[in-house]
Formats: C-alpha cells, sequence, structure tokens
C-alpha cells in the first residue's frame, strides 16, 4: 500500500503543479463529493489526470467512514438521471429505431460510470478503482443502492479486463520478490509459509505457476494455477507438495496436474478468468512438452463435509444407508479428533474412507442447485460447477488425500481428479450449459448412488 | 497485414485443435454471421477463444462486399432488442428507481456490443477490431445504420482505450524498425521520406519523439508528436527540419517546440489522445530538462487560404479592405505561381506577408462556428480548436514560415505558434470552453481585426 | 548447483550431438587430462565448444580426490616448457630486440593459460573456471605448484574481470529471487536472516543495494554494497537496521551511508573490485540525490578485540596505561560475559567505552605492518587498509556500536566511519600510498595515543 | 562516432569533477604521453578511470599525427623491459623452475599491456581500443615496432573476445534502427542499398540474421551471417536476393544456405569468430526447424579470375589446354565486355560456362600455397581456406551464379557451395589440419583436373 500511496502521492503533486494548485484537505467525503463533480463537468478539464489523481489520493488518505460515505454519494448522487430517462424513452416510443434506442442505452446509464472512467485516467487508477471496489463489496447486502454501484463497477471491469488484454506469464525463482511474495500472499488453496516454502512450487523442473496479468496492474497478478508435471495422476497432495520427492524430468512426465487455482483480486468479484487460465496454459504445456498426455486437476471438495453432516440430521437416510451409518458414526456422531480418526489404517479405517468416497461421489454428481435464468440444476459444490463448467470430466475421487487440517474439515480428506480431454471439452461443455449433464468417468458413474436412489438432492440457493 | 494475418491463422489452428473443429470456407458473409451467432450464444463457449479467432480471421480473409455485408447484418441484426427494451421500459415505469433505470440501460445495449468484446478476446483481436472499424467508417455517412455500429465501436474503443490504459514511449534511433517505419507511414504534418530523413527527426539530441502505446497493440502507435529543443521560438519550419543546422545541448536548449502531432489509427477516429499527449510530454520534458522555460507549437493553418479566397469573392469586402484587395491581387486574382511570388524579398513582398499575417491573425481568431450543444461558437481553423481547447494560447503568427507545397496551398506560407503556459492553461481552457473565449498574445490582438470591423464571421458547419 | 549442472550437462549433449561421440566416463582424473590435451592439440578443433564443455562437466562430476590429481596435473604437466624457454633465451640473448623480447613473453606463458582460455568457450565456461579455482584455494599453502596454478587463474581473471566490463546494478526488492537469494548468502558483514529480513534492506526508500556483475555470469553478483540515506552519520549499527525506524524520504537525506561491503565470489580472491564500486555508487547515487552531501561508512573494526588482548598480555602496558588497566580489567582479565558488561549503562560503563574509543583510534591510527616492494607501513586493521587505501579518511570511532555477538567478540561493540570526501580522495590515496600516512580527521587524532608514547607497534606479518 | 565522443566527454568531465581537476588540452601527443604515464603509475590510483577516460577523449579528439605519435609512444616507450629481462633470465637460469619460468614470464610482457587493461576500465573502454587498433593496422607494415604493438593489441583482444563472452543474437525488422545500420554499413559480400533492401533480408520468414556481439559493445555487431531457408541448394545468389520471390514457410524448407558472412571490425584482424557462428547458427537452427536436412553456403570464389588470367599468361598451358585456350579466348584474350559475355545463352555459351565450372574446380581443389609453421599446403582461395578449415566440404560449383560486377570480375559468375554435414565436420577437419586434404564431393572430384595432369599448382605467398 505505501508504494502506490506514493505514486498517487507524486501524481497529485504533479498535477497540482501543473495547474497550481494547492495541497489542501481533501479526504472528506464532502471534498472528495466536490472533487467528483469537478471532474465530471467541463471545468477542469485541461488537468483532469491531475483532479483524478487528487481524488483517487484523497480517497485512499480518507477515513472509513469518509470512504463509505463518498460511496454512498457515488450509489445515489450519480445514479441514473430519471428526467433524462424520461425524454429518451418519450422520444425512443414516438419513433423506436435503432438510435433511439441507443439514445435511451445512453440516458439510461449512470453518469458515475463516466466518472470512473475519468477516474481510470490517473496514473494507478485502475488499481485505486479496484481498492475502491474492495470497500463497496462488504456493504452491497445490506445497502441495495450500493449493490447498483457494484453492478457498475463489475460491468466496467468485465470490459476493461477483457481477456485479450491479459497477458499470460510463467512465474518462476527467477521471478521478482514483490511479485513472489503476491504469490505467497494470494495462494488461497494449498498455504504457502515462506519464500523458501515457495521455492519447492517454483524452482524445481517439474513445478510450474502460470498467472495472467492486466498491463494496467504490472505487479497485481489477477489468477495463478500451480502446476505439478508427473508420471500418474495423483491421489493425494502430500505427494505433490513432497519437498523430498526425486524431481522428474520434465520430458519424462505425461501428466499435467493442475493443484492449486488462486483468484487474487477481490475487487474482480464476478469477472472471471479461470477458464480462460487452464485452457491456455493446457495450450502452451502442449507446446512445450508435446508428450504429455494428461491434463487433470487434483481439486479440493470444499462442501463435502458440510453436506455430509446435513445428511446425517436428516432421519429418513434418504441418502446414507443404515450399513454407513454405523461405518460414519464414529467419524460424525461422537466428538472425535477426526485428524486422528481419518490417519488409521487397517480394515475398518479402509471401509471408513470407502464410504467417503462413495458419498461424496454422490454429493459432487446428484446434490444440485438451480441457478441462473434457465432454471437447470448445477453442482452444489463451487469447485465442481468451475471445472464442468468448462467442460472438464470428474475423473477420480481419493479418500486419503488431504491431511491438513483444512483438508480434514471441509472435505474429511477427500480430493478429486478433474480431467480436461480436449476431445470432449466442447461436448461437455454444451451438455452441461444445456441440460445440466456432469460428466464423469466409469469410475465416478460406479461410486456415486443412482439417481433415483434418492431424495430430490436439489437445494435452493 | 501479412505478420497479423499469420498470428491469426495459427490462432485460429490451435484453437481448432483444441475443440477438434476442421478448417473450412469461413469467408462468406453469411458464414461470418453464423459464426457470430454462435459465439453471442451459449454454445461454443468452452472454446470462445478459438472462435472468436476463428471469425476474425475469416473476416480479415473476406472479399470487400462479403465484409460490408457482415457488417451491415452487425448493424442491422445485432441492434437493439425491442421486445426486451419495452418490457425494460414498462417494469421502469411501474417503478421507477436506480435498479429499475440499470436494467433499462442494459436492456437497451445492442447485442453487438457483447459481440465485440467477445471478439476482443482472441489474439490480435482489439487490432482486428480497429481494422473493421476502418471498413465502417467510409459507410456511415450513407448508411445510418452503420453510423449507429460506428457509435457502439466508438464507445467500447473509448473505454478500452481509456488514457490510464497508455503508456508513453518515447521513439529514438535505437526504437525497432518496424515501429519506425510506421512512425514515417503515420506522419501527417511535414512527410519523411526515408528512413535516412526520420533519423534527423531522432537521433540528434535536440531532437524527440513520443508516443502513446496501448499494451494490445504492442507494434502499433496510437498518435506521436515529434519535438525540437530550442533556444528561441522558432518563425519557420525550414529551420527546425535543416539537416545542417547545428546540434544544440539539451542543456542549452529554453524552449521545447511542438512541431508535428499526428494520429496514427484511423479506427480511433473520435477517440481523442493529443491533449493528454501534449500535457504528458511537457511534464517529461521539465522534469529531465528543469531549464527549459516554453513550451510552444509551431503548427500549420490548414483552412487559411480556403477561408481566404472565400473572402476574396465575397463582394462588400467585409474583411478584406481596398488597400489589402491590391496587394493581395497578384496572389488571388492571378493565375500566379504562388510559391514563387511568395518566395520574394524586398518591399513590396514585405507587404504581401505582413497583411497575410493580419489576415491570418483574425482568420483564427474571428472566424467562429457553431459546434456543440450549448451554442458556443468556436474557430473554424481545427488545429486552433485542438489547441485552444486544451488551454493553449495563440502567441505567434509567422508569415514566409512553410515553403513546402502544402503550406503554400493551405496557408500561403502562414504558421503559428501556440503556447502551453502551464500557470493558465486551466484559466484559458475554461474561458474558452465556457464561453468560446480565444487566448490570445498582445501581438495576435494588434494584429486581427476588431471583431466590431467586421461582419459576422460564423459560418455554420 | 543443480541448474549449472544441468545446463553443462545439456550443452555436453548438443556438443555430441554435433561430433557424434557417445557419452562415456569422463570424470577420472586421467580422463580430464586426456581432454585437456585433445583440446590444446590442433586436433579437435572443429568442435572445441563442445569439447570445452565435456571436459567442465566431467569435472563438475568428478569426486574431489579426481578432481584435485587433475589440478596437480594442470600444474605440472600444462606448466612452462623448459626447451621453449631455454631457445626463446638464447634468441633474445643473440639479438635483445622488441620481438625477441616479446617472443621470450609467449615461450615462457604456460600452456595451461591457453587451456583455461579454450574451457572458457563453452557455455556456462567462466563460472566452471571460478568454481575450480575455488578447488584450488586450500590446496596453494601447501603445494607450491598449485600456487603457481593459482597464480594464472588470478592473472586471468583479472584480464577477464576488467572493469570496463562490469555493469553496476541496483538490486531492490523487484529483483529476481534467485539473485536475491545470493545476496542472503553472501551477505557478510551483517547476517541476513531470510527474505523478510532482506527485504527492510532493499524496499524501504532510504535504503539501497548496488551489485556489480559481469556480463558471463549474469546471476551471480560479484561485490555489493548496501546503503542507507541518513539525516546525521550514524554512531551504531543497531539504527541502521532497526525495523522499527521512521522511513526517510530520500529527498531529505543528507547523508549516504555504506555500512556492508560484501564479496561474493571466492573464486576472484585477489581481484579487487570495491574500490571501484564504492566510487561509482558515490557517483551514482550524487547524480539522483544532488542534496547529499556526506558519504561515510560505518565499518566494523575486526581486529580490535585480538589487538587489545594481545596488548593486554604484554607487560610494560606500552599502549595501556595503568588507569585503563583498572578500567579494563573486568572486560579482560575476568571471564566475564562481555556483551551484559558492554550493555550496561552509568559512569563506570561511560568510562569503559571511552577507553575502548581511545584505544581502537590508537590500534586503527598506530598499529601497523610493513607490506609489499616497497616497504611502506600500513595499519594492520584489513578494513582500515580497504577504505584508507581508496582515499577516505578515518572519521569517527564510536563505543556501543554493535551489540550483535560478532561485533562484541570482533571489537568490543566498537564501529568507525570512514569519510570518502571526494575533494581530498585523491590526495590521502597518495599520501598512504607513497608515505603509508593515515588521513583522520581532527577528532581521532586527539583519542589516539601520540606515537612518540608508544613502543613501535609495527607487526610483521 | 558523435555518441561515442559525447559520452566519453561526459564521463571525462564526471572523472574531473571526482579529482577536480580542470579541462585542458589534452589532445598533444605528448599530452597523451604523460597521462599515459601517470595512468601506469601508483599516482592517481584513487581515480584511475577517469583518468582512463580522459587519456581516450584526449586521443579520441587529437589530430591524425598526435595519435600516430602517441602509438608510436607506446610501441616503443612502453615495450619491454630490458633490465628487468636480463634480471628474471638470470634468476631462471640460476633456478629453472616453474616460479621463475612464470617471473620471466611477466617480467618480458611489455607494460603496454597493463596500460591496455588500464584504460579499458574507462565507460566506452574496449570500443575506444578497438578504433586504435584500427589506427595501427595501417602503420604496422611499415614499422616494425608498431608490428609489436599490433600483437600485444591481438594478443589482449583474443582474450577479452573469448567466444564464451560472445553471445548469438537474431537480428529482424523488429531490430533497433542503429544497430541494422551498422549491418547495412558492414555487409561485405553482397551489398546492401538501404534499409528497404535490409528488409528483403530480415523481415520474411524464410531469411535469418544472426550475428555475434560482445557485452561491452552492445550495438557493435562483430560478425553476423544471413541465412536464407530453402527447399534446394541454390545455384545462384539472384534467386536469393530476387524481391520478387515467393516466401516460403519455414517449416517446408529442407535447406539453411548461408549466403553471406561479414566481419565487422577492423579492430578485431587476427580474432576469428566465423567458425563459432556458423556452428552455433546450425544448432539453433536444428533445434527450432528440426526438419532441416541440409547447411551449405552460397559463397564467392575471390581468387578465381585473377588466377585465371595469369594462368592464360603462362606459355605451357600446364592448366589451360588447347580446346579450353580457344573457349576462353573471347573472355580473356580479348578487351570483351565481360558481363555480356558471360549473360549469353546457346550451345557456345554452355562451352564456356562449363569450362570456367571445370577451370573453378581446379582452382580451389588444387591451387595452393603452404602456410604456418608445418608447412602444410592450403588452397590459395582464403573463403575456401575458411570453409574447409571449419571441416566443411566443398559441394557444387555453379557458372551464371553471380553477375553483379563484383561476381563477374573476381569469379566470372561462377560461386560454391560448401557443405556442412555434422557427421563428417570432425573428420574433415582433421583431414585438412593435419594433411591439407581438401574434402571435396565426387562432383567437384570429377570437375578438378587430376593432380598429377597439372604442374606444382602451389604459390609461395
Amino acid at each position: 500500500m505505501s508504494y502506490f500511496t506514493e505514486m498517487m502521492q507524486q501524481i497529485t503533486d504533479r498535477g497540482r503543479a501543473l495547474v497550481g494548485a494547492r495541497r489542501g484537505d481533501a479526504r472528506s467525503a464532502k471534498a472528495l463529493q466536490e472533487m467528483a463533480q469537478a471532474l465530471l463537468s467541463n471545468r477542469g478539464e485541461a488537468s483532469s489526470v491531475a483532479r483524478a489523481a487528487d481524488l483517487l489520493a484523497g480517497y485512499a488518505a480518507a477515513k472509513k467512514a469518509d470512504r463509505e460515505d463518498f460511496l454512498r454519494c457515488l450509489a445515489v448522487d450519480f445514479g441514473p438521471d430519471q428526467a433524462r430517462i424520461d425524454a429518451a424513452i418519450a422520444a425512443y416510443q414516438a419513433d423506436p429505431r435503432a438510435t433511439t434506442a441507443m439514445a435511451l442505452h445512453r440516458a439510461a446509464e449512470p453518469p458515475r460510470q463516466d466518472l470512473l472512467r475519468r477516474l481510470n485516467r490517473a496514473p494507478g487508477g485502475t488499481l485505486a478503482l479496484l481498492r475502491m471496489r474492495e470497500d463497496v463489496l462488504p456493504l452491497r447486502r445490506a445497502e441495495p443502492a450500493l449493490a447498483d454501484l457494484d453492478a457498475d463497477f463489475e460491468h466496467l471491469f468485465a470490459s476493461w479486463f477483457n481477456r485479450g488484454f491479459l497477458t499470460l506469464r510463467r512465474i518462476d525463482w527467477a521471478s521478482p520478490a514483490h511479485v513472489l511474495e503476491k504469490i505467497i500472499q494470494y495462494e488461497a488453496v494449498h498455504r504457502i509459509e515462506s519464500f523458501e516454502d515457495l521455492k519447492l512450487r517454483l524452482a524445481p523442473s517439474d513445478r510450474l505457476l502460470y498467472a495472467f496479468f492486466h498491463p494496467a496492474l504490472t505487479d497485481e497478478p489477477l489468477i495463478f494455477v500451480e502446476v505439478a508435471l508427473t508420471d500418474a495422476i495423483p491421489q493425494s497432495i502430500d505427494r505433490i507438495l513432497d519437498s523430498k520427492r526425486k524431481e522428474l524430468a520434465p520430458r519424462d512426465a505425461d501428466t499435467a496436474v493442475f493443484y492449486s487455482i488462486s483468484n487474487c483480486q477481490k475487487g474482480l468479484a464476478g469477472v472471471s478468468f479461470g477458464n480462460f487460465l487452464i485452457k491456455q496454459v493446457v495450450e502452451e504445456l502442449r507446446r512445450d512438452l508435446p508428450q504429455l498426455r494428461r491434463f487433470v486437476t487434483l481439486s479440493p471438495v470444499p462442501g463435502f463435509t458440510t453436506w455430509l453432516e446435513a445428511r446425517w440430521q436428516e432421519e429418513d437416510g434418504g441418502v446414507i444407508d443404515a450399513t454407513e451409518r454405523e461405518i460414519l458414526a464414529p467419524l460424525l456422531a461422537e466428538a472425535a479428533d477426526r485428524a486422528a480418526l481419518l490417519g488409521r489404517s487397517g480394515a475398518e479405517a479402509d471401509k471408513l474412507h470407502e464410504t467417503l468416497r462413495r458419498l461424496c461421489a454422490t454429493y459432487l454428481v446428484r446434490a444440485s442447485t438451480v441457478r441462473g435464468e434457465r432454471g437447470i440444476p448445477r453442482p452444489v459444490d463451487p469447485v465442481a460447477r468451475f471445472h464442468l463448467g468448462n467442460g472438464a470430466r470428474l475423473e477420480h475421487v481419493h479418500a486419503r488425500a488431504d491431511y491438513s487440517p483444512k483438508g480434514i474439515s471441509q472435505a474429511s480428506g477427500v480430493m478429486v481428479n478433474y480431467l480436461y480431454d480436449l476431445d470432449s471439452i466442447e461436448r461437455h461443455h454444451e451438455a452441461y450449459a444445456e441440460r445440466g449433464e456432469v460428466a464423469m468417468s466409469s469410475e465416478v458413474r460406479r461410486l456415486a448412488k443412482p439417481q433415483k436412489a434418492l431424495r430430490d438432492l436439489a437445494v435452493s440457493n
């Protein structure tokens, strides 16, 4: 933050030098509002970059309460102009043509969109606007006006962060430390403790990391994926993260494993890059290592334990049958140390893990929710929704795959592989998009309980 | 073009490899339209980048007639959706709130905007869309539907080419040849004949060139300005372009002269960068060469001769008085070799040039036209409108300043200096924007004929 | 090492592909020797790069004993050719001219110099030769032949690492992690614990780090210096390294403090860059921050405690007088916890530290040793020799300046400032070089005991 | 030159600022000599970089006569030190060991070598020393002392420009204009007229250019080679340089043709890179385009016409038989327009060209000269010596291959292909190096007249 603040300050000072303004207190909500009005008016256009920088610097330096008041002012005072809309509707209805429709489109645009575009002109403006939206996000549920403002941010960012403007960069141990520092900070799946820990994921020749960047945010990754090159589909995350493992020469690998995907910018909520990232990385890898035969993930199942506990509470046992109840009892009914329990070996433990696999497969392919306009059911699990929506296939379900506290608590140690098979991605995507069909291997099909045996597992969301 | 075509081809091939499609004839207007519909639909999303690349490659390879038919199809079939608009109007009128206003805004957006955003996802997409708009421009006068399409392009480009996304680069003799080649091609004010000629404007330490670039168009400048460092305000372009002149050490200069500004991309018509470019270059120069005291242009007066000839044809001589008529007669009434005539020296020639200066000053500060919504008069001369609109001041009017064929024909050898004085830019801009006041030096004020002595020189445009 | 080994391997494989050779066991001392002979002969010239790479890869993979035997072979079998020398002497004596002198010069060059030049042709050759010399260094005392070999290495490296080939790079928090990793590893004065610790020395705007690099060793710094920008001459290292201190804006600093200088490459022993580095950094800083008024070091005094203890053991107390003996007794005579003792405050402690300052000043300016050909005395302290030899002046002596274990043990907490005053550097250097005069401030002059009061402090070394 | 001069000036000024010196007249031979002595002495070491820069700047600005006098002074006054040599001889003879041999080696080194190393420390020093040697070259024949100086330059440059320090760069149309400008200037085989002409050799995807650079001369290529990708071995240069030819997709090529190799730096005379360059380019091409099957040159035969005319003058016709004499008469005996004659078609012309091919093959494989220490014969033709010495094989001889004025005058239109066959390079090189054997195809073997039919064609050179 300090770097940004300093740069903003510098810009503001230069801007002021340009227009001969003096440095005042520009941090109150009222001052920010006046600056916004000046920036939108014809006045001050000659120094609009400096004024935009002033406003953003003022905002960055303001107190939380002032920042939030300013956001409310954006939401309300810079919202749609009713008189203008009414006139445009009248004109359109009098003569409903493309041109009057477009005039109506323009008239209904909230003026703050233009304000945000002008703010973006300032050096560092794009990052400042991302940070501004981070302030909006926690408020949008409670305040509908801020939800509208948030929608404007999302619309603008979706246009600016168009995939055509993003660049894919490989991040490795020769990358700048301040970028690596952000990888450590943003990793959301398998925590990175330190630079030394990060080095294990970057420096070996069988470990790769790719990120999307936007040219206006040179040092801020937007999303990144970590890849392991292996000679088999991995069944647990420990094998991937093991610092003692023998390095594999890339040309001897036949499988690329996407074992961690992390979004970096909260301010880009709703603007999705993961689909593009995975596919471009697949293309890069195929070009550089033509012998690769398989592209799979090793993915968490974030909602499994919660779902399982809810099923456990249900009385009639529509999902969990009597034998399974018995097997699961130590895990779910008793105040057990789950990690210890799941860590056991032996025939009894094997039964438990088999049961978890079966129920997890059932959860992933049967537990659905209706979303979107067209009433098509989608999996409850968000990671499943992401990969299946991309056209991947649910390939394997592994128990005893993740013994980290998070892995135990969210999925009772289960992880899964989604397979990106280039020949069927398009077909799977369409079946999923049009009819909600989940692509799965015969293994998963066997594991998951048949639909007809279950009560309706769809949940409203 | 060949590089772009090749890259597109490569991308398309890779895209096809991804989705297993085969290469067909995708160049008819009908085929392009179908591809556009598929791209906009939910279908094919998994390979949307490849499909966007396909469509753009097909378009680039199509014949002119097919391309134009496809543009008409974009204009008509992908225009606003009336039923959706009517429903949104009804909803808004039933409950006129910010949220329904925004829904109306969205409903009135022509679907082709979304199509253009999806096309932009393809590698090279931004450049391809610029080239597509170049095809639209010549048609927009005759076909109103294409004028609407053009407006969508302009709106989208204004957002994507936001000044915050542009980078300023100094271009010099160590710049890549393929970029320099484009500078030669795009120079619009003082023609550059060859690389050797270009070198004279780049390599000497008292000659600089700055350009704006967009990150998605790495090798294509958007606009550039050529700067000469001098120790006096220059009175003619020959002195600037003289290859024999003695180089000035930058630290001995006190004046920076902007002697040529060229827009490079026709496809960006209506999206203006000149104002930002000049101001950022001023800031760069002030930082690097703090001893600089003056920032001026040496600018052409493109409309002067035409205007003068029109006044000459008028009978009552509201502008040109009797003495001046006599002096100008050889130039305007006779089929003279104007270059030879203007090239003479002696007292008579001096009189002619003084008269031209006086009338040119009058032209620049009195000949106005009413533009825009608010009915404020603006100078007829486009270069004057640009610099005065930026807040510059008309400082000097020089006769015998440009003996190139273009200089003789468009301005009878006259050039002018606009002064960028940082202390008064904002004030001048406001007076100009709000009241149409033209900022001028006392010299120009003396030269220009008083308003009251003239008939109204405003022209409708 | 793994990266280097891999690169070597790759090169060797490519080299072999070129010459159609097969991969054999090239790691015995005998095999290495044969490869060296082939490389020096006319044979194999067509693939000399591949052969050089082979030899270096074989050497890197060989066992320690084989490596050392190969070095002995270089020292003996590739040493000067007596017959050739005798003939050249005869020719020279018959006709002593420049040409015969040069022929003699060439004849007396050991053939291994040419071998080393040929080895350097391999990719990564320079680094491999540096590492080879690291193997020579520990053997050169015991084996005179290896001392000769070592002298050849030093001579060659002095020519290759000519200051004209070095580039100065600023290292900061945006530098590649694998370079920063080496800074952590090579820091020799004030230990860096981790990347987080390093960040404190790189990221704040008042902390800078500069290093010399050689183009053939892109990722390996040769020497680096750490700089703090301050508004006063610092009296202790804690203030410099304090992570809680308030950052100073660079434009508000008037002093640049060189607080750590580390050589990185053992293989470059005897090839000195420090003098050039400090001076070029001074120039860089003066250009970027023209308001800086002082350039000083904050330097350790590595030999002070050892010297002091030796003086303490002496009977007649030529240096330490009776009062001082009493004050120092707790520190030197008793098995005290020195850190605790030196950490005390109060009048008694003040007396102790004053005594240490006085004796340290005496040590630095009076304890000398005769080195080099001309019999001029030089300070015993190596850090003092370095800075005084560069033309710096001993400016201040601070007690309580370094409470790190190393600071306590080697200098009883004392540190000193050497001042680089550009106006007198040349003069001081000459007085020092020609006559052994030590440049010192009046403060140090007062502190140090007068020469005449002391027995001769010169030591033979 | 102006850039260099300016940089030198700047450096010198900074150097002087460092030592407080004033700017005087440093351009006389005497002044330069004094500066050289000061630089070599212990005095002034603290500012040795600045002093080196001073001397080089003074030299660059001096008049030709002063520069030459200074070079003579280097040759004489900074030559070997006889007294020191005599002492070292005595010491060696008293105790002839490795250590005394090395002391002798050092003693016999002319002090100017150390001076040159010190001069190299100045920024731009390496380039300045190359330019200095360019001044030595024309004088070395007439003045033996300067030949000694020249040998020192060559020895030093051979060490500094070790192949391990060179980097291979591909030059293309995106390369900096100031580097391309030098390619135009340095092209020595097939003249390049302009940037547009150069573009034809760089921009098409079947034309490549590679150059070696040294890190201390970032913008100065050392040597470069132009490559055409083709689908057959070319028989004439016109086909290669034809601007109308159809571009070949690189992946469809099976042959890489080296059609022009130019050394760039006269100052590096005697330091050879061509062998390394060709081999590394072969490796690059094989890696990037694995389908390439042949690597050949299309080479001039610079000495053919001269040799042929000499044979023509000989009476007994040892080489040219009676039939051939008749066929050649129009070309050699008459004052014909050779270009017109060689341009004819028809049976008679075919006979002429066949005769030229036969005699050119004979010239290349039979006309030899004894060079070097070991008395092994080498071809008279310098291009043949270069490629055969690299291990290439003489593959084809083409008449009607080069109709440029140079091609007509030096080789009567004949060009040849040398084949770089990786499997036999090493064998050919050895046979050539050890026994002077010329590797040739069966075609060339048939063309060339048998040795026994000829008088001895060896010439002394």
